[in-house]
Formats: C-alpha cells, structure tokens, sequence
C-alpha cells in the first residue's frame, strides 16, 4: 500500500507552521467556502432519541430526495438504484470488490486521484493507465491508445468528470467515445461525478446520459464537494444494474449503514435552491480564472484553463516536483508566507511522469490566492532545482 | 460475498409489519436505551461553519479523550496509537488489509460475529474456525484445540470479548492461555471490545493487559453499542504497534477521514459519568435475567446465562433455524405479534452447525422481552418442524 503523495508532506506544512510561517493550503480539496446553514441547522434541529443504524442502503427518505436531485440534473432513478456510502471513497471501494476479481484491470485515464490506486491495491485490482498530457488540456486519449491497453482482463474504465487533478471536463463526443468501447469489448465505465455541479462553460455530460448501456454504467457520487460538507462522509453508489446492486448491498450490510447525523445534512442539501450552485459556481470560477491569469503570467509556467472542479494542474520549470512542493515548506518562504501544492507524480501510475507537474486546488479566497501565487512566483526565482 | 445471514430475513419480517403483525426485534444489536441528552446535544450546538474532512487518523481533541476512557479502564494508551474508524466494521477491515496477505489464515472461535466473515471475504483471507459449543457456555476451546489449526498461513486469533452472538466473556486465565499461543507462533490477537462495558458479573480483561506482548495486539472498539450510537459509525483501531499503525493510516488517509458530526459525539460520550454505564449496566442485566428466565422456562430449550454483551444464544427442540426464524415471520403470529431472531447458522464457518440454535438480542425492554418470550413459546408448540 503506497502513502498518500500529498498526505505525506503533511510533517514539512506543520513544522513551517511551528516556525510561524503562514501556509496557503492549495494542496487539498478542502473548500473554505461553508457548508450551507441550512444544511447544518438540518443536524442541529433534528431530535431524534436514538442514534440508530440507517437503512444499509441509506435513509429511504434520503434516497428519495437524491431520486429528486438526479432528476433536475437529467438522471432518471429509482431509490432502489442509489446505495449511499459513506462518501465516494467506499462506492469506489464497493465497485471494486464487487465488479472485479483479483488480478483484473481497470482503464484510468492519468493523472488520476491518487486514491484510486490506494482501493485498487485494496481490492487486488491492477490500474492500467493511459496517458493524457497538459498540450491537449488532459482530454481523453484516442480510442486507439485506450483500446491497445484493453486485455482479457479488462473489466472497466474509470473516469472522473470533472476531474480531479486537471478540471477537464468530458465533452459529449468523448463519452459517445467511451460508450462505443464499453459496449465493444462489454466493459463497465465507472464515472466519478462529485464535482459535476462545477462546470464553468459547458454543460456537464453525465455518464447516466448515455443510451441502451445502462447495464454498464456505474455513477460514483459524494456530497463533500457539492455542499462543503467533506467532513459528513456521504456518497452514493448508482447503477441500473440490478445484479451489480445486489452484490453492493451485501458489502453494504456487512458495514452495517452509512452515517446517520449526516444523512440528515444530505436531505437537507438536496432542498437548496438552484441558486446555492449558482453563487458557489461564480466564486470558484472567479477563482479560477485569477489563478489561470496569475499562472500563466510566471515564466516557464505552463497551465490549462480546466472547464471545470477546482483544480488546475500547472506544468512547472523545475527538475522535480516532489522535491520542489517539500522545499516550497522546509526551506523556503516570502513574507512570512508560503504555499503547498501537490506534486503531479502521485497522480500518475507512469513512473517518472508528471515530474515537472503540480495540482493547485483553488479551494481559497482570491485574497489567498494571490498571495500564494506572489509565493509561488519568488519560489521559482530561488529554487535550486529550477530549469 | 455471502449475503448477511439476519438481513436476508428483513423482507420476511416487512411482509408481516404490513399485515399488521407487530415483530419484536430479538434479532439485531439495535438498541431501543436512548443515546445519552448530552451525547446527542453535543453535535446539535455544534457552532462550526465549514463541515471540513477531519485528520485522517481522527480528531486529534477526540482521541486525547479516548485516551482518558481508556486509562479509566486500566489501559494506557498515546493519541498516536489510536486510528477513529467508521465504525469497528472499518477497523476490522484496515486490519486485515494491514496485517495479512491474500490467503493467510485468521483463526476464529465459532460461532462469531458474521461480518467477521464478510470482511475476510472482501480482503481475501481465509477464517478457520475453531468450534465453542452451548455446553461449555462458549469457553474458548483448548490450547490443543486451536494449536492444530495453526499453519504456515495463519497470522492472527480474533476474538470478541464479551462475544457477539454467545455473550461469553473470556476469563483472565483463557486471555492468557491466548497469549502463550499468539507468543509461541508470532500471531496477532485481534480483540474486539466493543461491549467491554457490559459485564454483568465478572470483571472484564481486556487483551491491552496482557503483558510484553504490545506488538502483537490490536485492540478493535466501537461507540455504538457502549452509548446506543450505532448510527455514528465511530469505532476504532488501537495497537501500539508502530508499523501495523504506519499501514493503517496509509488506509486511513485513502478514505480521507471518518465521519465528523458524530467525532463530536464520541467526544462528548467520553465524557459521560461514571454513573452512564452503571444505570445501562444495571438496565441490561435485569433483561438478561428475565430473557434466561424465560428461555429455561420453555421445554425443550437449553440456553446459557451469558455474562456479558446483550446477547443470548439458546438452542431449540428445531428442525432448521433458518426454516423457524423464516416461519415465524411468515406463517406465525400470536395476538397478532411475532418475535424475529438471528438463525444461528450465519455465525458458524463450519457447514451444518448451528442448525438448532438461535441468537436473541435482549435490546428491547423487559415488556417487549415478555411479549416476546410468551410467542417464542407458542410458536414452538405450533412450529412443524419441532423436534
């Protein structure tokens, strides 16, 4: 089992913090933006007696709700089809056991979430890459390049849309594409869509879109990001496949239920108004587009401009990331101030890509965010490793 | 991946609530005693704004007063050496994914916890049973017995004390006949705790007192039985062995965080009176007597006088318990109420055990236990298959 490639710079923030410096955490997807009121007040006014077991498959008045959310964005379900999960990280981790046996494959499209790799070595499953780069803006691979890693033991595609690392955001030609090569070689496409409300320009193509595959599609969700709320541990498994549903629900039981208190939080979430995304969009999107222009003003930096969640990766002029991101905290900082990033090689199953690579979560306030790009921009100039 | 041996009768007994049939819930370990006022208000005045991911390993002002309750009972622990799941199923889980590789062997006394199974299943271990039976009350099995399971494949004993589904609690000469064993053949001891509180005669010895044996040990716990606050999904990994908590935390850092309304419950619980456990104590022995009363009192049925957990396992004058406990929801009632049990046959590895046996769960007031006891006792007149 590999470490968390960001978690383990976790040591050098927190003793750069015991020296006094200020640390601009653009590492993590941990939004600074609240959970909406209504949304705690939903836990804080409950008053139950017991805190009892939910329904393994989750509150069924939750689930309804959810029926009512998917509807709004375009997805038809049932309750029966939603299994919530105590966030994305267990329906990812339930998929994998019950879709795959040890030693089968899985299709991802890297960079990719770190943690895919960590339930994929959890569950016996082996991550077969295919390799998108920062001068197509991370879009899907060709059909080609994907095909050629498809094996006899093949089971699924993964993606993340929007994707966390590179905010790419899937056009509806390349999930037409996706849909042609799971119904070809009968693969499942597993499709993470915790950052779907965040689409600054397109209109998010869900992989619940897709016609006469339905067998095939497995929705992977989480509140976290949606409504702030990472710290209530709800996600939701979804597909229409009904022996697939039944597998889930018996690891589902064996865990007993999600959590309760935010469960709550959940239902209540699913009652915002259209205009909670609205404001919540316009802010991220503010802030992407400070970042983008304060990036691509550094010299030597190279970045995209992603569509979409809150994440830009930035191609960098140094000789290593990993190195860079440790010595921005142990040895560096501008005003008392400096900032931590997440070196790209942790997203990448290829050994030795993403070297010159980072992921910058615009998770901060504009405020934050110019002063860790004033610090990024100094780190440049004195880095030892700079190319 | 079996299907959980007591759900799998779920839909039997929601058939018989809609013909109006009341079902008392003998079955699982959802307790009807109130989660304590100042447990429940402790998140309800919660005043935080962002619902943020907590450290992976758990907030660190919860585990400090882990630390507290557990020196209250004797034992000595750092926060370090403490990892807050999502509930003891997480813990379970982290443990076989830190301590075994694919096809190593865990020794269980049967009949044991059923998810037990489910989360060897699901990392690919292999559990070897060593059979306990109603005679001996569910001792723990002779060193002799157990040492002739031992392979070169086996790496831990796990054992839940006080046991679910048997209620036994292990005596301070069996935990250290345990110890030789796990010494002599460089074993784990898992040790689930999760009802260390409720000990109704003997003293409870925990594992953690088992002496120069610290790496070995891996103590798994849970809040939901100890407060009634199953729904909170808190639970925890503790050892002080600093490599196995060096692999769980990368498992703990892959799914982020546990839950973070109920951190803050767990947290208040701590805190509890010494007095919380005497009146809950008290409430459940009461039960137990009554529910052994009972059982003793019906012809036929030989049951044990558990001295621990809330749970007593009776064998009856049946053909088939997984017949029984699906006829007495199906084709049985008496006043128009029935009674739902756990068929004993999900807590046994071993094929063919446990057909005559039953688990009840004295969980509901000695009201309920009463209506419960008198239809148990009409249906085994009634019951075709009685033997």
């Amino acid at each position: 089992m590999p470490q968390s490639p960001i978690r383990k710079l976790v040591p050098f923030a927190e003793a750069a913090k015991n020296k006094g410096i200020t640390v601009y955490h653009l590492n993590i997807g941990q939004p600074d933006i609240e959970t909406p009121k209504a949304v705690l007040d939903a836990v804080r006014h409950s008053d139950f007696k017991i805190l009892e077991y939910s329904h393994s498959a989750g509150n069924e008045s939750y689930r309804k709700k959810l029926v009512e959310y998917y509807s709004r964005v375009g997805i038809q379900l049932t309750p029966e089809q939603i299994i919530v999960t105590t966030g994305a990280s267990e329906a990812i981790l339930f998929g994998f056991l019950s879709c795959f046996d040890i030693g089968d494959e899985i299709i991802i499209p890297e960079p990719f979430y770190a943690n895919y790799h960590a339930f994929a070595v959890s569950t016996g499953v082996n991550v077969v890459p295919v390799t998108s780069g920062i001068e197509t803006g991370y879009a899907l691979p060709s059909m080609e390049e994907i095909e050629k890693k498809i094996t006899s033991r093949t089971r699924a595609i993964l993606i993340c849309n929007p994707s966390n690392p590179t905010g790419y955001v899937y056009t509806q030609e390349e999930m037409e594409q996706l849909r042609t090569l799971i119904l070809r070689h009968n693969l499942y496409l597993f499709s993470d869509e915790a950052y779907r409300e965040f689409c600054y320009e397109q209109k998010h193509f869900s992989a619940m879109y897709l016609k006469d595959v339905e067998e095939n599609i497995i929705l992977i969700d989480s509140i976290s990001k949606r409504y702030s709320a990472c710290g209530g541990r709800i996600g939701a498994f979804i597909t229409k496949n009904t022996t697939v549903l039944d597998t889930i629900m018996k690891f589902a039981q064996a865990r007993l239920s999600p959590p309760s208190f935010a469960q709550i939080a959940g239902e209540a979430a699913a009652d915002l108004p259209e205009d909670y995304f609205n404001v919540t969009k316009a802010e991220y999107k503010k802030r992407r587009d400070l970042i983008v222009k304060r990036l691509s003003a550094i010299k030597g930096v190279v970045c995209t401009n992603p569509g979409g969640a809150f994440y830009v990766m930035a191609k960098l002029p140094i000789d290593d990331c990993d190195n860079f991101c440790k010595w921005l905290l142990k040895d560096f900082s501008y005003n008392n101030q400096t900032v931590m990033l997440a070196p790209a090689t942790g997203f990448y199953e290829t050994k030795g890509l993403g070297k010159q690579e980072v992921r910058l979560a615009y998770v901060l306030n504009c405020d934050a965010i110019n002063a860790a790009m004033d610090c990024l921009e100094k780190a440049l100039e004195q880095y030892p490793g700079s190319v």
